[in-house]
């Protein structure tokens, strides 16, 4: 079993990228890893993790591609990067099941689309984070950056393949399909998301909830939400972002006086849970949706942990046969077309 | 000095949109207000207030327009309705500086659309609300839920609208245009925030900053954020949202045990300068702006501090001149077109 892990990719690169695979390694002892990216720094840094064992394999890659270039041109063009190699490999190994990178969203995507290709039938792969519900369960946005302009076809693709996520993965019975809005009556939305709301009520396999609101999000009301990369994005950052926000506030608040810190202390242990909620990278990173294997592309800012949850995630989808369940949604959506 | 109330507009109507109303007397003393009801009812709850003044004036309007039914042949067919009566006396009153209505926003838009009318020269009106940064200033989202799909132009009319808000109302100097995209690269967004992007750049009497990511909405970065109806309102409810989550997460962590209660009472005080700022509705509604005089869209739970706010805010707009500004800076466009 073998995973492919781009070792340049990320700001944390290539050290926390490497130490996350340490970790992933000791985890799971049928695992291999196999790292891509320049083979002199690789090797020096496991010598520095004091790594001994046999259970990775280096693949010397020079180039590395950066958040500041387009995408589609580094893909093209960077032929020994780590990213590059690494997906065509993937590509061709049947050993490998899957890839993680933290390293530039956009070609990592672009990778995965031009490199690897899609699942037959599939028109836009998409990318599609889990978060954390107040309920204690787990909500899928798809999308949340991938297709920027999608009509409602597409749409349609992204609950299928979201359902099919929340069914095999997480084992969830019916999944609650929603699609993101301006508000719950059915009316509500844009062009494309009303085109869209009406071929969703029409689909039977599909347990589509009607219209939601994004101050719903993280209320565990919903599986799957499901909207375009653009409006996904704007969910999902300002979840983010609301959050970190709320923490700054909160601590400015803890710090105020020595009463405020005395209060603050014994609140300690309790707001840990808090915290742990709110560390949306832990759980690992974000399925691409719709290519050929397991690709994950893990947050820019990850460190060991998060490298380690993604690359666990790689071996779960696999086991879960997610691709091969999203494959046949689709091979029976087209043979009912 | 007179502001006009929908006395039947929300989901406290009509106790707490009086009481705010009162409020509001209570504070300006040059200030009338129309209430558009149920006459009847209005006079029982004046009496059952104890207010005894000469500055309201009672209009009877015997129909109220729901969230449940659509905006526009509402507004077509209930002409007895206390939104279409006090929109219509808007339009054609001199005295009346503006509107205040916490009914249904579908209906309050279209009804100033097409009742009231727009600034010559604007494409589209925009809901505009006002969010409290980490840093204690404001920041404008145009447009938050008026338009779903918009084109490039609309957008930079957006944008133009945002900047007479923050110079003239909060006084800001040279106000930072943002155009929310998925990253604050040039390069990024979808179609028409793209052309948007190339457009902004142009106008020399903006200072736009670029595009920007939902995650710093809230850091005080910006002080204008320009998008479509549709991003817009995921933007904002994902951030109302989150903080309603995280809340109820830390009431959860607060709430634990013994030492927990201890020490959220030893912050109860500090925790409140948090509350404040989380408490989006105390400041008020959100602005149409592009309509033809002030119109305020207070929030369907407003209570009487949000409905005072809100004609406080009227008379703000009014004293700083806010249509007026709008108004120059459109026929300086047409100009120069």
């Amino acid at each position: 079993m073998k995973v492919l892990l781009d070792a340049f990719g990320g700001d944390n690169a290539p050290h926390e990228i490497i130490k996350g695979a340490l970790m992933a390694l000791d985890e799971n002892k049928e695992l291999v890893i196999e790292m891509f990216g320049d083979e002199a720094i690789i090797k020096a840094e496991l010598n520095a993790l004091g790594y001994k064992g046999d259970r990775i394999i280096i693949t010397d890659a020079k180039e590395v591609i950066t958040n500041n270039e387009s995408p589609v041109e580094a893909v093209k063009t960077k032929k020994d990067s780590s990213l590059v190699k690494a997906v065509e490999k993937l590509k061709t190994d049947d050993e490998s099941i899957g890839f993680v990178s933290a390293g530039s969203t956009g070609a990592v995507l672009t990778a995965g689309f031009l490199k690897l290709g899609r699942i037959p039938g599939i028109k836009r792969p998409a990318l599609a984070p889990a978060f954390p519900t107040i309920d204690g369960g787990q909500v899928l946005v798809v999308d949340c950056g991938a297709n920027m302009d999608t009509d409602e076809y597409t749409l349609v693709q992204f609950a299928k393949m979201g359902n099919a996520y929340m069914k095999n993965v997480l084992g969830v019975e019916s999944p609650r399909i929603a699609l993101l809005s301006v508000g719950v009556e059915d009316k509500k939305g844009n062009e494309v998301t009303k085109k869209a709301f009406a071929l969703l009520k029409e689909e039977k396999n599909l347990n589509f909830v009607g219209n939601m609101e994004a101050r719903d999000a993280l209320t565990g009301k919903y599986d799957v939400i499901v909207c375009d990369g653009f409006a996904g994005n704007v969910l999902i950052k300002s979840i983010e972002g609301t959050a970190e926000t709320l923490i700054k506030v909160m601590k400015r608040c803890f710090l105020k006086n020595l009463k405020t810190r005395i209060g603050a202390l014994l609140l300690k242990n309790s707001l840990k849970d808090m915290k742990n909620m709110l560390d949306y990278n832990s759980a690992g990173g974000s399925p691409f949706l719709g290519v050929k294997k397991i690709m994950i592309k893990s947050h820019g800012s990850s460190k060991a942990p998060s490298i380690c949850a993604s690359i666990k995630q790689v071996i779960t989808f696999n086991e879960k046969k997610l691709i091969e369940n999203i494959e046949k949604d689709i091979v029976a959506e087209n043979e009912n077309a």
